[in-house]
Order: C-alpha cells, then sequence, then structure tokens
C-alpha cells in the first residue's frame, strides 16, 4: 500500500504514560507489559512506556518493556531536573532504540506560577538537560509543556535551544486540550519556520503533535499539525488520557490510511490490531468504549440498509473503504464446546492471539472444560474472558474456595464463603444489603482491610441468559487503586473472583511499595 | 456573555432521529418526549423530532413534540416523496413553530445505484417536493444528501434549485463520515459563492453542516463548515448516531463558548443542563458514555494536580474556562436519609430537574423511604434512578411482586418470584445457569415470550458496597427493541424489574403496531 509519495509519519503511543496516569486508569506491572507487547507487535514506532522517577513501580516496567521491545523505540519521561533524566535513561538503557523524552513549560503562567522561572533560566535548564540526556542516548524528544500557550517567539526561541543541545523529536502540545485546528497547524508552520533555517541538521528532525480532547477537536488537531510540518503524531488507544483524554491511535491511523488522497502520509501500524488492542486497553482499565466510538465502537461499522458503502471502491476510489475487517474486528466463527480438546483450544488460543506457558495452557483448559459442561456454546469472548482471569490469577494468597448466597425481595441477604488465605481455608457468613454486599462483606469477614469499593460493574461476555458474567472491580486504598476482574457463570461468584483480585493486586501493590521505601531508606 | 459581534450559530438537535435510527438506541414514546422536553428547556434551537413515515410511533411522538414543544422549531424529517411530505406536514402542523425537512440524494452513487435518476430529473424532483413543503410550512429545510461525494458544480445547482422553490435552510451533509475539515469548509465556501448571487433573498438563507464522527472529525468538520459560511450545525447528545455517531453538541456548544476568541459565534444553549441531558440520553438509550468522552464524561473535568486550569482566568482571558458547573455538573450536596420528609423530597426532585404528579411523587415518596431504610445515606443519583424507574413503570401489566434466590459456586442456582399479571399472582421456581439465568427463566416460565436477551448490564449507581444497582435489560423480538431499567440495593430484584419493565414495553409496542396494522387496513 505505501509509496515514497506519502510521508511517513511516526505513531508515539502514550496509553502507557499519559493513558495509564489518568484518574482510574492505573495498570499493574504485568497489564502493561501486556499491553506494550501488543503495540510493539501492532507496529507503534515510539511506545512511551512511563514515568520512571515517578515510583519503583513504573521504573521498572520501563525496564523491562525496554528489555522485550522488539521494534518500537522505548521511550521513558523525564522532567528537566537532572535526577529525573538519569532515572529515564537507566530505565531505557537496555532497548534496542532507547529514547528519552525531556520537558519543560514554556508558557508565561507555568513559568511564573508553577516554575518561578525567568525565561532566560529556562532556557539555560533546556540547554543542560536536553545536553545531559543526549549523554545518556541519541534519540533526545523535547517537549515544550503548555506550547499552545507560548508566544512564538519564545517557542522558537526554545525549540532552536533544544535542537542546539542534541534533541532531534520536538514536542509542541496543546496541553490544556483548547486549541483550534488553525492555530495548531499556524504554530508548527511559524515555529519551524523560524528555527529550521537556524539549525544545522533540519532534515533531522521530526516535530511532533500531542493534543487533548477536551473540546472534541483532538484528532483533527493533530492531523492539523501534521499539515503545519509535524511528522510524529503523540496518541493512545481509545483515547485514553486526562480529563477528556488524548488523541485516540485508532482514528488518527484510519484516517489517514482512508483518506490518503487528501492526507498524503502513511503509518507503519497493522491496522488489523485496532480493535484487539482497544479491547485489551478497556479490559485492563475497566475504562468502556462508548457504542458509537469511532472506529472501536460496537457500532462503528453497524450500517443501516440506507447507504452501503461497500459500493464505494466501485464507484469512487478517491475513498479508500475502511472495512470491519481493516482494522480487525472478527466473527466468532469456531465455536467451542464440552467436547473440543486440548489441540483445538490453543489453536483457537493462538487465533485469538494469546500465547500461553505450558502450565497457564493446562490451567485455562482446566476451566474451560468446567465452564463447557456448565454453557452449550463457548464463544471467543468466553474464552478471552478465562485466559484474561487466567493472567490475572497468577500468583495470589487469596483465593476463592466457595460461596454459597440467597438473596432476593425479602432481605437481609445471606452469603456463606470459603476463601483460602495463605494456605489456609476459612469460612465466613454475612449478611448484606443486597448479595453483592453480603458476598463482599464475607471478604471483609475474612480479610480485614481498609480498601473502598470505587467502581463495580457486571459485563455480560456473550449473548444469551447463560451468559458468562465478567465483573469487574477497583478497589482504592489511599493513592493506590487497583482493578480485578473475575467471570463465571454466576454474577456473584465473578464478583467475588473479581474483588479477591483486587485484593491480591492491592497486597502486591503494598508489597512492592514497602519494597520501594526500604530501598530509598538504605 | 453574548456580544452582536458574535453571529448566532442555529442548534439543530436530531439525537431524536438521526440518534434514536442508530442500531440497539431506539426510545420509546414517554422517553421520546422526555428528551424533547429537555432539549426545548436547553435551548435547542430546532428539534428533529423524528421520520413521520417511517411508522405510527414516529408520527405520533413528532405530532406530540410538536403540541408540547415551547421555544424550539420542530422538524419532521421525509424522503423527496409526497406522501412523505405530506405526512411530515400532518406532524409537525401543531407546533407553534414547524419546519419540514426533506433530503433527496445528490451524490452520482446515489444517483446511480440507488434512486436510478438523471441529474436532471432530481432537479424537477427538488422543485416540486421543496414546493410542496413551502405550501404546507413556511420554513423549509432541503439536504443534499451525500453532498460531500457531490461535484461541486451539481451541487450548486441543487441547491440553487431548492432555494428557488422555497427552502430557507439548506443543508450540506457529511453522509459517509470521511470529510476533512479543509474539504468541509471549502464545500460551503463554493456552493455559497456559486448560487448565494443568484437568489433573491440571500441574507434569509442558513447554511448547515451535518457531521458522522467515523474518523473521529465530526465536530472539527462541523466547525470548519462554520467557517466556510454555515450557521446551523447538526448534531445530537453524547453524539449518539448511525455507526461512529454524529457531532456531540455538548463538544460544539462548549468548544464555541470557550473559544470565543477564535470562533466568534455564539448559540442559545443554556450549557449548565448539558449534564442532564447527556444522562438522560444515555439512561434511555442504554448507551454508556465513555469516562474521557469531552465535555460530559466522567472525567472529563478530572485534573490531575500538575496543571491547574482554575488559573487560566487570571492568567489568560483570551482562553474563557471551561468548569465542571458551567456544564451542569453537580456536587452530590444535600444528603437524603430516612428521616427526611415529602417536602424535602419533592425539593430534592426539584433540584434534580424532575417535577413529578401527585399520584407519581407520593409512589416515589414511599420508594424513596422504603430505601432509606434499607440504606443509610440516599444519594442523588439514587434518587434519579428511583424516580427514572417510577416514570418507567407508569402503566404495567406485569409487576414483581417478591423474589428469592438461592445462587453460589455450587451450581445449579434456584429462584423462587411471584409476579402479578394482570392482576393475577403467579408464583414459580426456575434453576439456572447463574442468579441471573435463573431469575429470568422464572419470568419466562410466569410469561412464556419469545424475545431475546440482546444486553444485560449492571451498573452501582453510588459508591460502596451498599450502593444502589441500577441494571438495564435490552430485549428484541424481531425487529422491536426495548430497553429496561431497575434499580434496588439487590441486583437480582433490579435485574428482574428491568426485564419485567421491558417485557411491559414490548407488549405496549406490539399494542401500537396492532393498532398501526388495523388503521392502516381500515
Amino acid at each position: 500500500m505505501s509509496t515514497s509519495a506519502h510521508d511517513r509519519i511516526v505513531i508515539f503511543d502514550t496509553t502507557l504514560r499519559d493513558g495509564e496516569q489518568c484518574p482510574g486508569a492505573s495498570m499493574t506491572f504485568e497489564e502493561k507489559l501486556e499491553v506494550a507487547e501488543l503495540l510493539d507487535a501492532m507496529g507503534v514506532d515510539v511506545i512511551e512506556a512511563g514515568f520512571p522517577i515517578a515510583s519503583v513501580g513504573d521504573f521498572e516496567s520501563v525496564a523491562e518493556i525496554a528489555r522485550r521491545a522488539d521494534r518500537s523505540v522505548i521511550a521513558g519521561l523525564s522532567r528537566a531536573i537532572p535526577a529525573d533524566i538519569a532515572r529515564a535513561g537507566e530505565a531505557v538503557k537496555h532497548a534496542r532504540r532507547p529514547r528519552i523524552h525531556t520537558f519543560v513549560s514554556t508558557s508565561p503562567i507555568h513559568l511564573e506560577h508553577q516554575m518561578r522561572k525567568t525565561q532566560d533560566q529556562v532556557i539555560d535548564i533546556i540547554t543542560a538537560t536536553v545536553a545531559q540526556a543526549r549523554n545518556l542516548v541519541e534519540d533526545v524528544e523535547w517537549s515544550a509543556m503548555d506550547a499552545t500557550r507560548t508566544p512564538i517567539d519564545y517557542l522558537a526561541r526554545c525549540v532552536e535551544t533544544a535542537i542546539k543541545a542534541g534533541a532531534t523529536t520536538i514536542n509542541l502540545p496543546d496541553t490544556v486540550g483548547y486549541a483550534t485546528p488553525s492555530e495548531y497547524e499556524a504554530m508548527f508552520r511559524q515555529v519551524r519556520e523560524r528555527v529550521l533555517d537556524r539549525v544545522s541538521n533540519p532534515e533531522a528532525i521530526v516535530f511532533s503533535t500531542h493534543c487533548h480532547n477536551d473540546l472534541g477537536l483532538a484528532v483533527a488537531n493533530s492531523l492539523a499539525g501534521v499539515a503545519g510540518g509535524a511528522r510524529q503524531i503523540e496518541c493512545t488507544i481509545n483515547g485514553l488520557g486526562e480529563r477528556a483524554g488524548n488523541a485516540a491511535l485508532e482514528e488518527i491511523v484510519m484516517a489517514i490510511n482512508t483518506r490518503r488522497d487528501v492526507l498524503p502520509y502513511e503509518t507503519g501500524i497493522d491496522t488489523t490490531m485496532l480493535t484487539r488492542a482497544s479491547k485489551m486497553v478497556s479490559a485492563v482499565t475497566s475504562f468502556p468504549v462508548q457504542y458509537n466510538k469511532a472506529i472501536v465502537g460496537r457500532n462503528a461499522f453497524a450500517h443501516e440498509s440506507g447507504i452501503h458503502q461497500d459500493g464505494m471502491l466501485k464507484n469512487n476510489t478517491t475513498y479508500e473503504i475502511m472495512t470491519p475487517e481493516s482494522v480487525g474486528v472478527t466473527k466468532t466463527s469456531l465455536v467451542m464446546g464440552k467436547h473440543s480438546g486440548r489441540a483445538a483450544f490453543r489453536d483457537k488460543l493462538k487465533a485469538l492471539g494469546y500465547s500461553l506457558g505450558e502450565n497457564a495452557l493446562n490451567d485455562a483448559f482446566t476451566r474451560f472444560k468446567d465452564l463447557a459442561d456448565r454453557k452449550k456454546v463457548v464463544y471467543d469472548e468466553d474464552i478471552e474472558a478465562l485466559v484474561d482471569h487466567e493472567i490475572a490469577v497468577a500468583h495470589d494468597r487469596m483465593k476463592l474456595v466457595s460461596l454459597s448466597v440467597i438473596a432476593g425481595s425479602h432481605g437481609p441477604q445471606r452469603a456463606t464463603m470459603k476463601m483460602e488465605v495463605d494456605g489456609h481455608v476459612i469460612t465466613e457468613e454475612s449478611a448484606g444489603n443486597g448479595p453483592v454486599d453480603a458476598t463482599f462483606n464475607c471478604i471483609q469477614a475474612i480479610v480485614p482491610h481498609s480498601a473502598k469499593l470505587a467502581l463495580y460493574q457486571v459485563h455480560a461476555v456473550t449473548e444469551g441468559t447463560d451468559a458468562q458474567a465478567e465483573v469487574s472491580v477497583r478497589l482504592e486504598d489511599g493513592d493506590k487503586a487497583v482493578t480485578g476482574r473475575g467471570s463465571d457463570p454466576d454474577t456473584l461468584v465473578a464478583s467475588a473472583q473479581a474483588y479477591i483480585i483486587a485484593l491480591n493486586k492491592l497486597q502486591a501493590k503494598r508489597n512492592s511499595l514497602n519494597a520501594q521505601a526500604q530501598s530509598a531508606a538504605g
């Protein structure tokens, strides 16, 4: 499909950094690795894997993603502070293609109120920090935080400084998400005009967009930035990110693919993986994707009879067709059941994009057989739910042994639960305000804890009343938040599983923080 | 806030037409009236209330909305067919300000493959149909379906024809959702340049945008259309609509409000009602709003500590601040409990925007007291859920009397249910694959039916494990689809309620269709 007439756009995914730092979207170490692996395989050019100085957990996940990445550049974010940059360099150093992404605010508001620095002081900071980063890695990206509210003369001066200090990617973000496309395009045009004549390596410099969607304009602004000369777009799966989120990767990539006639660019993304990426990010964050979300919403390709886009290619070759298949929407075809064997199960998992180790596969197969006994037809979604759950419960201190509940309109409802905690089986009975409350009260009685239930969601994974229910439970304890997912034909069992998984994760997080505190003290 | 320097943009809401016709979003008669009432109160200039020829139900809801609307123009859609136009005229005639909106395809693809007409034939059709509509009402809008894929010369000829036949609003939709902002702006500019010199009343003509979001560009395209001279924007609450939906009303209005400096326009929308409109449309359709949806997502105003938009007004007057309050996000403040009296309850309902009749208020208050007995604190969301439910169960043949369920990991689960059907109480016991399945099997045993469960969703309405659960159940029977919602601290009771409400609605729909068939036959 690609021709040399089309400029290559660098796709920079920040789902794991800007996306993950939005309230309620935090991911575990394993979830981050899983998302990064998919992004790498999908052809994302640069994966911003995290903010290494933020925590030991962030550092470790960036480092591990750097070690594992096959093709993608792995970027670590850092403020314009020497310790940050050193830590980011340490985190990405094992990547085949490491990048340090350092940023500083350039707008008058930020300089005056947040940084309390003069414009000249910030120029000195840019020179020193970019040079430091460049001593650690070849590939340095510099961002002018709040660029869209920075006077153009000063912004150009900062950019020139960063390039001369060694940055080769220059990101000009719309941090507050209020820019319009024409403003954003003009900013890139003006900065490039003022700066590129004054540096020795203009051909090596890539300008980058980073847009937030507060006014619904993030995708349009990103493309406007490209029209103004940018050749990297920072974006996230599902548009995840702070507030109204970032520009959605899938929308940008499909806009470019579908309208090559007027957007003469190309990306390296395998678009058939977009749907799976969307589902994975939605599942690990418990952020639902709205039905009419462009590209990846369940209605995105649901056409009413009136208009047939199928006819478009025949009749109008200036538009390339966007088909469900082009973004990886697959029909549920290979139906599995109780007579399906281990090999068929393994093949099915492979087709769904999962490769499990032998032990995990055995566990998953046992659970599959158990499910197939209870449910006539096992759909792809059932299997995905089952395997994701399998991955989630890998290392658990607490396990559900059994649950029985009496519920209905003559409350109070009562639940009786057996749980295994560190090898010991404990039984409790609790009343509650509804069966879910009673179930969760049992867990509270068995494992006393201070975490608060922040989110409780039930999804029927497949159609029909005997659907396997998938339940998400988000627990918050102080500044820590984790999500657990459980799946079972019985909603209450799935709820208990999800809650217990979340508790396990919270425990794991607390241990990792304790380790961090000890290491900081030591 | 408004100044004469700002051009007035006509906001044309098509949530009840383009939104409602998307798969799975159909609304009942009462739900449509409720949405229309809110749109009218919010200051929407034109409400496209439906497609009167499509069904008796559509006709009746358009007619009733026309009778009730206070301020808004009420538009009915019609194809370029005399019977359609007559029916649309009939439906809107009781409105204070009626509009007929008639459309015909103008693109070569549609002419050749769908209409099998020549360009000249379509010109004749435009003349005849617009003139017919103009004989019925003063205010006629004409749309060039698939305008963005129509050659500009022919498009201009069509527009000129429509204006000369009496249309005063000219809509040029991006039917396939593939336009880019610069293309869309250029189309309006070119058509206006070619046509406005050639008609006698250029000052009376309003051009209109209608954008779909397939590539994530609907809002940007709408604003680009305005830059090209359009002064009406067609949009929907939450961006509801076919495929990836329409341009989102709330994003367009807030972009214009927030960036008046570069978008010198104004609308008549009371933005403080946007959040309530979003919630209402999400609730009646069961289409969730994603957390990071611009303006109305739950994270839209969730700022991390780094950047304070509060400081913006002080420091940069070119951006107006978008605050949560400006779009009607209210803090849960007035907490209600078991000691709250009837007057306080009525005040609370009023503050939440509900005005119930005396009987409905009494019923709701009884349910509130019942809930307050079971739940320490009753939040605003609990009350909203309770009242919406109250509205939903207004005229029911079937009612839940009681439910008890035994569930847990040692299946099969069993449910015992009492239901009142046409005044008779029936008791059934059923097993099932999970407690929800067992509960629904009881309903199936008591009221045998062929409807299929298409969607089952559980939302915890408020925080905490004793949250009131709100359950949505969508049933499909042939080409009919309905959604029921139930709320109760017990998820299973809420599930049963939701299912029974949906069954009642399905029954009501079937009766109305029977009436329609009889009326068509008679």
